[in-house]
């Protein structure tokens, strides 16, 4: 049985950075959050890419683009540096059928606004507090194996109201130490393409270490690979009728080709 | 009680082309699609001003579109000129709690597939055939006055699949004569801002001035203009806690400042 | 302009009892909690009827149900005893527009959970600890003038997962002190009745005294109460084709008639 | 790998029925319907029973429905006959992960309406005319190997409006010869188990030997059984907090054991 390619994507700046906060991530995450990720989610049935920002054609050349199933997100600063036409091609790979997870501050990607068509704002504090993850779909196969509820110790608190449409599917829940709540797994469908986002994840702290979260992970990648037969995404020909078409309009024999120049 | 404040922009290409298209559309819209609308939708609630592409500022200066609660979106070839930047603005008023009723070809506009995140795609069939748009759900606000079904005589027909996310709700269903089928009229939420579309209206034939199209419009402004507080769509300053947080990292004694530089 | 007929039912079963309890409940509830709920909803657009099961045909009579535009229900130990032919008549009076408002334990009366067709279990502990309520859609119209938080300062928690259909549109989700996450106030559509889930309101607190809980259920009764056409329940009559039929099956030449006797 | 166990309920009137409309039923199933479903879709990965409304315990005792993966159910003019109790297990069943395929007229059914919590009404016209059913969601599982369309020669007319609630997910829409629409392939989901409600299957015409009808329900028995885990169904314990309860209300010293006798 073919593996699933996975790709984890990084946008690799803090990591690289100098200073205090640099060396805490440096610590657990010495590689970077993407192979971090690789490395806790490797597995027999996965392939998986680690690339990050800093690479060339901002690490998701074309060729590696069409071969992933999944593709994992997270950035937090440098949104704004990721090409448009790589957002474009990303945004049809998944229409295609290509899963994304989002992580973390990943809401504000481009890739993940573009998706959701809204503003993905949303309140959040970074004091350190505990986060307590409910499991509120328990029968999704995100789900499978997930304990009723798990702890992230530290973690960056995302509240409500979450900036997403209202076919966002509630899968997790999560209860903040300093009193807030957010939904914090959702699920979405764009085209053929299956989308994820998980809020758990902040930089300072070492959260893709957590094996709740990174079996949510795992769950996730497999969800979302899971074999679709591509959507369409161009514009169709025109199509013969089914039934014959009695009424056409006697105006209809002007000639219309010139209205699908620019179309 | 203040008037509802309506802007339809038309792109205005086909009519003021030469040749027997031009000639056919100006029969029946002899001022453009935007003022035949908005001769139709004229009532004693509402204030409407008609624009289009060829307008300073593409129709929509920033004052404009500050003051418009419902904004109505005719476009068919000339969606690849309508700036970026526009586009911004008007998502951004959208998620503020403008309305947006995006109306036929307008399926494929830039401000359309933003809000929607998918590709919009349809099948199509340009031979006049016959339309009869089924009313779906009956107690919703748009289908108020509107009968069980009504014929549209002469159409370009539009088919599944419809390529729009899952949060689509269904207000009519349109069979065509040549054998397909489409949700021709569907409803979204995009921050504060709802949005209509609706798939009658093609440029070849007076489906503007069809008394039960002209119907379901109008019931569409009202709704679309409901009074909603508008959406927070910039980033939250950080949340002070509303309960006592003592689980605080120790690590995040680390001044984190330098990781929202560029956020 | 009318008056919104509003109807409070309440099984007044534990108001009536004897004991600490009850002396607790009739402490800041002295006539029961619809009669506390109709004190704190009074007002110049409403007509409150307050009821109970203990009264002649269970509190609602037919003249009474079908005057009601919207029902306000709290039950709690004593859902079995209201009968099934009463549960018939309150779903077919909310298809037929009449909003419902199911209040806390209500979650399992007969009506609930006829209107949901799922378990409607949830997690649930009675310690009296705080609840914060988080307004997750401010822009709903139940949300209007409600604050982006309110606490509950007893209650008793209910906890995720809450066994609902996916329809469900959250409007606020709580955050409990002792670690548990909640969808606490959800809305839901059947036939042409509104219905809203609040699960605030547990009997051994003064909840209802609550400013911001009443806010609440104030707008959810003007939301639920806005004017729609029933829906059609009964059995539609046979539909004359709207267009002509060719491809008639030679056997349906058959008589089907005794097909529908026992329809 | 354990094989699906399906099992496939018919009310088995009309074919033990005399006269005409008996004699053309038998005609192309001549051991019901229960019996050419079963036919039909026998393949190595299901073991099917058939069963039916005539016999022991209605067809389904508890000890074939604590086995079954997938329910299927074709009724028409019985659906009053089936036991309320017998309902009820079904419901559990499903609730705990059992899938349900609903067929045709089954729309009326106990089992369905109990689900769906609405009315379940529809138009509908008994002249044999043609039906097209338009894959909507090709993405979907049950759309897998189904054209973008098919034909049924001859139908029974179900047309919109249909009485069903919002989390409908549309996977099919029919188009009719005689004007109408419906949203004819809809999935839902109510605890852990799947249901799917597929319209067409007159009895008066051979519509179960269709290939096309065939495929789809096959699909659907795969993607109804899809392994999940069970949904609590039964009212939970109290929950211990996980977090520690300081404001715990003096009252609730109060003995509140009476207050859980009836619940």
């Amino acid at each position: 049985m073919a593996k699933i390619k996975v790709t984890i994507w990084n946008e690799n700046v803090h990591e690289r950075g100098t200073g205090d906060v640099a060396d805490l991530i440096r610590g657990f995450y010495p590689n970077g959050i993407h192979n971090a990720l690789k490395e806790e989610l490797t597995a027999d049935d996965l392939e998986i890419t680690a690339v990050s920002l800093d690479m060339p054609e901002q690490g998701l050349p074309d060729a590696l683009l069409a071969e992933t199933d999944v593709l994992l997100w997270w950035g937090h600063c440098a949104h704004g540096r990721v090409e448009d036409a790589l957002v474009d091609r990303i945004q049809r790979r998944v229409w295609e059928g290509m899963g994304l997870i989002v992580l973390h501050s990943g809401h504000y990607s481009k890739i993940f606004k573009r998706m959701m068509g809204t503003s993905c704002s949303l309140r959040w504090r970074e004091v350190g507090e505990k986060e307590r993850v409910w499991t509120v779909d328990q029968q999704h196969p995100i789900a499978k194996g997930v304990p009723d509820s798990f702890v992230v110790p530290h973690t960056e608190m995302y509240g409500e109201p979450f900036g997403v449409p209202d076919d966002a599917h509630v899968v997790f829940i999560s209860w903040y130490e300093g009193g807030n709540v957010f939904r914090s797994g959702l699920t979405f469908q764009r085209g053929a393409g299956r989308i994820f986002y998980f809020s758990p994840g902040h930089e300072t702290f070492p959260i893709y270490r957590n094996p709740d979260v990174v079996k949510v992970l795992g769950n996730a990648v497999r969800w979302a690979a899971a074999d679709r037969p591509p959507q369409k995404t161009n514009c169709w020909d025109m199509d013969p009728p089914t039934e014959s078409v009695a009424s056409r309009n006697p105006l209809s024999d002007v000639d219309t080709a010139d209205l699908h120049k620019a179309k």
